[in-house]
């Protein structure tokens, strides 16, 4: 999986079939803040409740669509998971 | 997802079975005019009536085919969502 | 989809089942000769007649088997279309 | 399938569901110290009890997946062997 | 499909179930000794023979496990062809 932080919201009003409801992130692939990636960011569908600035963690090709949504949704990626942030004194 | 912008539409006569009536686009990945990516375009199926100029969502592998249409079009790639253009004063 | 051009054939006797007959092409990515890529070619199995100089449109992955072959041929690259030429003139 | 070395180990309390008690390794691609690949770390799902300092084999795709675990899991890459270790005098 | 050259073998006692007995190569992406790849050497699994030195084709991806293995194996690259080596004289 990729691992990346939040950075905006996209919407789209015209869009194919059976996206309606979901949320698209703008998400940019990185370890950290030291190590910001030259990559471009990507979109992904979140279902958990990401907000900008969270890392996240991000699966990527048909096994995005292995959520309890309906199969045939067109979609390549999507937050499995938000990395536990260390708590103070860490 | 990829984010890109449709620079072209382009045509191929001579193809595989079952892609007759389909929209092939050209399209250059990158988040907006200040971002262009280095890589590569695109060719993208559309169903939706994505413009030159639009920017755009696209889905890449084989969700791409995890739309209504019959899932065995060979296609890796289609245009999801037209990205909603700000209105004046924002 | 990928677009590139067509710069050889290439032969393999020893193969894995089920891939006899098909012919397999090497393809240079690039959009045209302006901006020709620095990607690795590829090789792609090609059931349309595309040859050497051709510009042809690539699908990858998985999708790649979706044609009236059968599902289990380990492929992941087909030829699925040849860009028309423009004609004289134009 | 890609050739790295665990890294780090990742938790993310708020996940997608299904994929409780998973662990999630962060590893580093690359051959071996020789040759550290310039790309991103990835995050992958370990079964087979991998440590930090192992090189490891990622298995990448829907292919992660194939594993006895409930395809519906939206995971795109797992370890799938711990590479052996040269023994002393090699 | 990805044109490499096998560079070595790698095993791995510590594996996921149902990989035993196959065997594991690792291949250099690069389409002859002229244009040698920057990009990271790959590990796939070879059926056919190849040896150290072959030039190869391999198919990446789930079609990977499109041969006629268990489609549940968790393998996301294959050898499909060993590419034929020109005769004396040519």
């Amino acid at each position: 999986m990729l691992l990346g932080t939040v950075i905006e919201n996209i919407w789209a009003t015209r869009k194919e079939d059976g996206l309606t409801g979901l949320t698209f992130l703008v998400i940019q692939p990185g370890v950290d803040q030291k190590h910001i990636s030259s990559e471009m960011p990507i979109i992904a569908v979140d279902r958990i409740g990401a907000g900008i600035g969270d890392r996240v963690i991000v699966t990527q090709g048909s096994p995005a669509g292995a959520v309890q949504m309906d199969l045939k949704i067109p979609i390549d990626a999507i937050v499995i998971g938000i990395v536990d942030t260390p708590t103070n004194g860490t």
